[in-house]
């Protein structure tokens, strides 16, 4: 995955809206004046964002008739380690563009960076690198794009983007269907053949249900390693095994070793902690 | 400040857009029929976005010629403490209403209320009622209308929305302009008078010209409880003082008693840990 | 599939500027007064667009203060065949909003249908039920929603919804990857889980190294029945085989018995024949 | 007419966003590398479209970066005939925009020069340069700017825009009015001077009302060539005359030299035979 | 004409918008409480905007789950006289939604009352009801809709709503494509039947150049009154006059007799008087 | 307050839209040929607007691939006086550019640099420089960004911007929720410290509860010259007076000498009287 360029200056430009909307107050006493800054790492961890700030200043100037191109070198590519103290990215531009998009660009990137390093911590915590870690849908609105290539940024890989590109079977699902097997067969006839179809199971019989309708992905929720164990060689090989549910940094290990193809952890975007960055201009 | 519904609802429409695009895949073979589910809370915490149901369902259903209302009955308040356990709302509707909107309303909600509770465990840490908490425009891009309004459900009150509201002056802007008085004085003259000014001081020099120029508040950047006492004394009681920087919820009580008017916290919304709520349907 | 009622709203409403942009000149003189009507089909075929009338309707009296609102009685669900002179729909409402909004219920429902009728003839031609037809994203730029769905009515399945929700590789991608095997095996690591990979192959070489890497979904491009039926017997079940390319109602009926799973057909939506339907206001 | 490039181009982002929503999976693992390729004629017709391709890639590249610039070169203008075989259009550009973006722009071709090349064969068929070939509102819903130009390339003139530039007073308008004498005074005093008001007649009653009222355009509907050149002759030469209503490429030369000023033919535009056009990559 | 309820809406949400962004501040602490006010006339006028109260709560009532419906009685109708001391128009609904939507009301309505009572001021002073009184593009920008209609309400009639609808021809224009005879044959190639074409002339050279041409429309610009009703004497009674340039309420009668057409009107629209309208809370 | 581009830019190509839709009719047949012409000042004032024609022209080539850049030199800057026959900007480019944006951008400029004059002729009229004028939220919906920007080249100061960026508390407001210092109070609570709470008054009791709530500006509406003088007298220096209500450029300077800080004119922006600015083509 790759930060979609065209989608993410769309958003941006809102979020400047959203911080500027008839402009910025203090820029109206700033003079036009090329100014040069740097964005600082203070604190370890894995970047994410290196396309933020040209895409933060491409939105702010969509029209910059009468300014100065704001030029930036990045110093670190999205998924590289770095540490505290550390320069990220170095721009020089005009004074008013970048006091008035500074803000912006750090929360992206501080955000984005956090998500990484999260995602990092978690597969090396992990420790086993024939499991992948997958995010969720619990991103916050608006952001998921951003939130989800972070998670790959670390090392992570996308769940389905939405309700939309892929089917996840809950049992509140097929109970209202008649049943799992109905309900995969009915999904079958309506979605067409380039949907993958991921059912929730939560006991052996809801397994074995799951397995005859040879579903793409199964997925066990909230089990113990050793259910999972069990449980992954009853599954075919062509069929992929997600475990998912109240799993955390500290309890992930558990389940290396347990043959499942994926784990899907919430916490990677519903709760992050921001990686500080800070944006300092230089003195001259 | 109360939640803008008008703003609100727009927003939560593009929310939907993310997750659902050209539609919930799933709700294909999910038939139109009205069932019961309710949001639970599964940790303590200060709880924030009663509007939120209503919202998300009011914005999935634009057009909703041939389907059932989504009725919401709200069992707390925005601000009002809640236990795990609580049911925190109940609402009945359509089950491909409720399927496609259950994880968008979710999303907001935990945020929301991890904003609130975050906030409120501030305020308790501080334990001085003179001092208000304050955020800052350290916000979700995007989010900055629910975040804002969940600090103000755990207690605290708003800094400005963005950078059109009021000024916010640092060196590096006075700099460039020829020193605190100048920029004070031609703010005066480019932003009417409706516009708060506050000035960012870092040393007693900086510190005794903001007071000459009778801005409205003064930010003291990083400053020890002592300092904040010291310059305290100094600032004429009509000119408002704010304390900002680095301040974590283990260090705010050193600024009890130091007769700052406010204590700004970028973390209450740039580092955000969910309050974790469930949504389950009834059985039937 | 069903025709996702808010995301068709939406386009409806963009449908209904384009025709009326300030306003129905001749509305001008037009009394409000409630007159009745229906939509008559002129030719046999297979209906599509039962919700078209209640959608425009919609679309057109978002604002409806002074105005009657339309009712509709539908006489026809979609994918069910109808013949000259059956009565699809009547309606009753204000004379400016019937004659407003009369042309574009008519386009839409008249493109549908015909997509619909195409379709099922593809299917009766095929006269192979072990093989579903699929359609392509060779649609009317803008109107992707509407003739995928309408596809589905005439018994078809859809394809993917465009580049976002599936892959298909064609040799031009992996020839700059560095082979079939290898540009697979990349899209793993950067699609995530839930995606379908297809793979388009014109040659037994390219079909092994698309069998060895397991793809979702193999295309035989521009085949003979008797390769298409000589191929598939090489390919494991759980890989599923498309034919395309060049295949036309005069044709389809070759690839009966051939073993594929699917044919998909680029003429159901981008050489559309409409069906005639006309909209006639009753005498009174 | 020429195409509006600002208008289409605003159309042509949004059917970019259908395709790609949050971006070509595909496109993911492609490397940024420059090809070259071109757009091949497979049927002889009329050409339209030649700035579809400037356009296609105008909206992809809103923000291009890290790309190279797709240049292309038009080999044939709108309106001149093509043969299989020709090369209508050679460009070379990142691999990545041109896998992206080649579907769109050959849907928007092959559709405009399918519409063309009917227009021009009405036109031959119908043999008689003092009649001009008139298109409906019978477009594709969101297609009517691509639709209207492309008929302009074939040779023929363009009916009214919309409801809103020119007035067609149909007996259901004037019967809720009290007569079409009447219908046309009130029109007069409500849409001001700079509107055409035509009229359409089913017989001769009818024909002298319109003839009095003196309005700008009489449309006889569903008359043989000889009731048209026989009430033709009762109409001043300053007031035009449209003939309408079930005429077929088979039918139309029956009305030459009828003394008609336009036939408009609705299935030019809602019956749509594409011109097969293709995209190919060059090997290198 | 009548105002476009679809059209004005949709801009009134913007209007709001711009007054509102993310709320009213004094809202917060306004109780919903029902209250009941009225519209009341300051001055004599013609009146405008009898659907504008009811179009900004509904604009600003999108979403309205927990709050009153504004209820509206109109007392007086576009076009009619109002006296000073007249109530327009009373209301009950939200105290929170009549304080935020009341001043946008106000700007509306008494920008348009105050072009209906210009232009029929226009009328009484020209006193020849041969001649009508046209409006021009001289509208303030984004408000073309609520200016040209309120030139009808006094008495007005529109000219072309912008360069899309209808064609005038300046010099300008004709001397770069090789003389007016030309422009105009050029034009009715490209543009059809339905559109109007206007020709503005300057001598009488050019005047028979454009009676020549059958134009629709011809504009004496910048004539003297004698001139006019020399010139109207050589144009054919299906060719309109218009006449325009500089002419103000002071001058206009001197037209009269002239046996013009039409008077096009600049500062109708763009040196607007407003008519001076209050909003009261009732005393309770 | 410089005139925000970003935003502006916005707004005008809403503004092109107006006038072009589809396009301009009379273009389709002007040649692409580069012309000169300028910008002519008809009337002595102050000009405002000097960006106008590069964002009209910028908002017109949002895609300008076949058309020359229209190049554009301004004579004078926003804030000048301008006399009778001054050439205020001189441009070159594309005819059918200049033809399709001249009016939009005179319409703007003549408006702006309307604004602009009378706030000018205020000011003059006023002759006390220790009070400055404002603006007030009576401004043409849509342009208030605009209107405002043109005060401050007229040398005035602009009030809010709306009703979210601070608070007018008036009578209607306070009652509701319990009188004056009550009202303030809650407002404290609500909105935090960054916004500035104004309170009209009507008679001293008002008066003293203002002065008693610190707020941060007094309005004394509808005052006599003497009253204005005997209350300022009553009110601390750091809490400033406006006066407002009724006043013209008659009786404005009756209030010179009164001591307070600000006049407010809803007349500036809602009874404008344009300034003629011309464009003419240059002969070649």
């Amino acid at each position: 995955m790759s930060l979609n360029q065209r989608v993410a200056l769309k958003k941006i430009q809102d979020f400047l809206d959203e911080d500027l909307q008839n402009g910025d107050l203090t820029a109206s006493v700033i003079p036009h004046k090329i100014v040069a800054g740097s964005y600082l790492a203070k604190a370890d961890g894995i970047f994410a964002g290196e396309d933020i700030p040209e895409l933060v200043f491409a939105g702010l100037n969509t029209y910059n008739h009468s300014r100065y191109k704001t030029e930036i070198i990045s110093h670190f590519h999205d998924g590289e380690p770095v540490q505290e103290g550390d320069i990220l990215a170095s721009l020089s531009g005009d004074a008013q563009d970048i006091l008035a998009a500074e803000r912006l660009s750090l929360n992206l990137m501080q955000r984005m960076s956090g998500i990484a390093t999260q995602t990092n911590l978690a597969i090396k915590a992990l420790n086993d690198s024939t499991i992948n870690i997958l995010d969720t849908r619990k991103t916050a609105p608006g952001l998921r794009l951003f939130d989800k290539y972070a998670v790959t940024c670390g090392g992570g890989l996308n769940h389905r983007m939405g309700l939309y590109d892929a089917v996840m079977l809950k049992d509140n699902h097929w109970k209202m269907i008649g049943g799992l097997g109905k309900a995969v067969a009915e999904l079958r006839k309506n979605i067409g053949p380039t949907k993958i179809i991921e059912v929730e199971v939560e006991n052996k019989v809801e397994l074995l249900q799951a397995i005859a309708a040879q579903v793409g992905i199964i997925m066990f929720d909230n089990q113990t390693p050793e259910v999972v164990a069990e449980w992954r060689k009853l599954v075919p090989r062509e069929i992929k095994v997600e475990i998912s549910g109240g799993i955390t940094n500290e309890t992930i290990h558990d389940y290396a070793g347990s043959g499942a193809d994926f784990i899907s952890l919430g916490y990677l975007t519903n709760s992050v902690q921001n990686l500080d960055i800070s944006f300092n201009l230089d003195e001259n």
